[in-house]
């Protein structure tokens, strides 16, 4: 994963110099936006940047050559090739950037309190505005501080992402990139609001949808957004054929979903160590996830009765959340949930045995289906 | 004003023509996301559309061609300037679309209950929830509701102002454009920081430095986004000079100042059958306006100290709204902003008199900068 390794700087390197310019038109304006500045830092230092990866990956795979990332290399026939290695990686720069937004808000709507084993952006506008002893309420503030920094990530996501498609060699294939991209916008937001709804609205569902609604709700908040569109972004960069686009996207959506269900699974069951969530935080949210719709079919009436009644509740302590947890697991859900995991990343595999697509993307495609659908964090 | 009436309704079918378009994709999701579609039309169905005037009036002071809006009028050598006009309107229809997404996420941080005399969204999400009897917390979900469809808005602002600028004869212009938005969305974004931090800690500044504040905030939230902004992006379309952008500026940053202040008079004193907004509502939401801050200097000690507890107060009784509108009054707050207002009016004129712009640009400016600062909505 060299190159893998390799990218993930430049990713960095792009959104320390993009960050950097900002801080310096914020500051200008007045000192008192430097927290901005540093929450946005400190939200974009992190991550594993998967989004970024299967575009670079999505990229490679339909243009086909490899490239030593050696800035004193020679020039040469692959000049052009390595010039719209900086669009695609200022592009992927903005969907982290993008998803840097998506994180701000999110937490806020989910309540979250910590984010990457530190406080979320809304917490610590909240809390600057406690310890300044502040007039106001200091969780309103604190929101609205979240909320503005998310937008002002959206725009900047923008710009990035703008840039890498623009300054592609091929206009086509930066508009091709750009229709993706702004279709990737719309779903993910249709997906968390659908999520949320139906957190919201499940008791008046017929019993026997909720796993279909579950399972729409990963397709589009996650399956898609994380994987099968920044795929299609790099792939579009790439001048992809009609029928490398579809190989990436039949490889991209199961494991888009296989890559949520570990999300679920880590979300009940995670260590908190290691995840930098509290255990049990999707309990106490209340997320009507698949591992909870066929743990809910496979639970008796009684079981049932009082998972329903104890999800969502913020409150829960943690004897409770353990509680939980072992209700979930006795149910054979975690099993259950396991194997469609397995048979999801096997369709995925399966999608790139005949892709028209690059030797080495094929590969490291399949080593990033590994890590994204086995991780612990 | 034909044109401008008749650009209003350009942008109006480039706006429908667009949502249209988006309701096809986000149906085929689900149907429950149509109140996303219903609500996004009726918050981009009305609006006064300054922005897009000041887009679209900034393009023609610097083309200086006159166009007739005729869609069957000969094909001539001002066809080249007749393609542009729909590259305009569609990145004045971004503007629009970006306001309206930035009042929804406005009306969340405020807590206005009502936008145009309709519920705000957040609200309208609210009640959707509280109607259906869903689980959880009504107001949580308005909120979360509105904030997705805030985030949703500004991802379709930038389709549209990227259509426009990508689509322009020259990408040097077009890109020039793009380079103004982008430092708009970060300065309003700051304007509206501002905002808040000092509406929430102004008691730790200095007494001497709230009205230089307060200034500040209205440049950053409202004159350069409102109306500066807007005329450099319409004028960066037509390949504006230097000069050109200058004179632009030098008229669009005074206008935007006085059409602030109006709205903060309005905020205090509208006609609520006129504002769509509960008479005084920027009281109960104690902004630290340059109202505010200037009838502070004037008042004896204890009526500023009664004035600053209510201010912010969500729960100000009627009475005790016309108590401070009688005591904002009574300080001469009313005549000295309104004197400002003047002030500010005359020198955006002034700017304009040498101003190397289109004779008809130049009376249209005149005629805005009348509708924005003597408006009673």
């Amino acid at each position: 994963m060299a190159e893998s390794a390799r990218l993930v700087d430049l990713i960095q390197a792009d959104l320390d110099k993009f960050v950097d310019g900002r801080e310096q038109q914020l500051l200008a304006i007045s000192p008192e936006l430097a927290p901005f500045v540093n929450y946005a830092r400190d939200l974009l230092g992190g991550g594993k940047r998967f989004r970024a990866l299967f575009c670079y990956w999505g990229w490679q795979a339909t243009t086909g050559l490899s490239t030593s990332f050696d800035p004193l290399a020679e020039m040469s026939t692959e000049q052009h090739h390595r010039n719209d290695l900086e669009s695609v990686v200022l592009a992927a720069s903005g969907l982290e950037m993008f998803h840097a937004a998506a994180l701000v808000h999110d937490d806020i709507m989910d309540r979250s309190d910590t984010r990457r084993g530190l406080p979320a952006v809304h917490k610590r506008f909240e809390q600057l505005h406690a310890r300044g002893r502040w007039i106001g309420n200091s969780a309103e503030f604190g929101q609205s501080g979240g909320l503005l920094l998310g937008d002002l990530l959206l725009g900047w996501s923008d710009e990035l992402f703008d840039e890498g498609v623009r300054t592609l060699s091929s206009a086509q294939s930066g508009l091709a990139a750009r229709a993706h991209f702004n279709h990737m916008r719309t779903e993910v937001t249709a997906g968390q609001y659908l999520d949320i709804h139906d957190e919201s609205a499940w008791q008046h569902f017929d019993e026997a949808d909720l796993l279909d609604r579950a399972h729409r709700v990963i397709v589009y908040k996650s399956a898609k957004y994380s994987v099968e569109a920044p795929l299609a972004i790099g792939a579009a960069m790439g001048g992809a054929t009609d029928e490398q686009l579809a190989a990436l996207r039949q490889f991209g959506l199961p494991l888009g979903i296989a890559y949520q269900l570990r999300d679920d699974l880590l979300g009940v069951f995670g260590d908190p160590s290691l995840t930098g969530k509290p255990a049990g935080d999707d309990l106490r949210e209340g997320k009507r996830t698949v591992l909870i719709a066929i743990a809910r079919t496979a639970l008796a009436t009684n079981s049932r009765s009082l998972l329903d009644e104890l999800l969502g509740d913020p409150e829960l302590t943690d004897q409770q959340v353990r509680m939980l947890q072992a209700s979930i697991r006795e149910s054979g859900a975690v099993e259950n949930v396991e194997g469609i995991i397995a048979k999801n990343v096997d369709l995925a595999r399966l999608a790139l045995v005949d892709a028209p697509i690059s030797r080495a993307a094929r590969e490291q495609l399949l080593i990033l289906a590994g890590a994204v659908t086995q991780r612990t964090a």
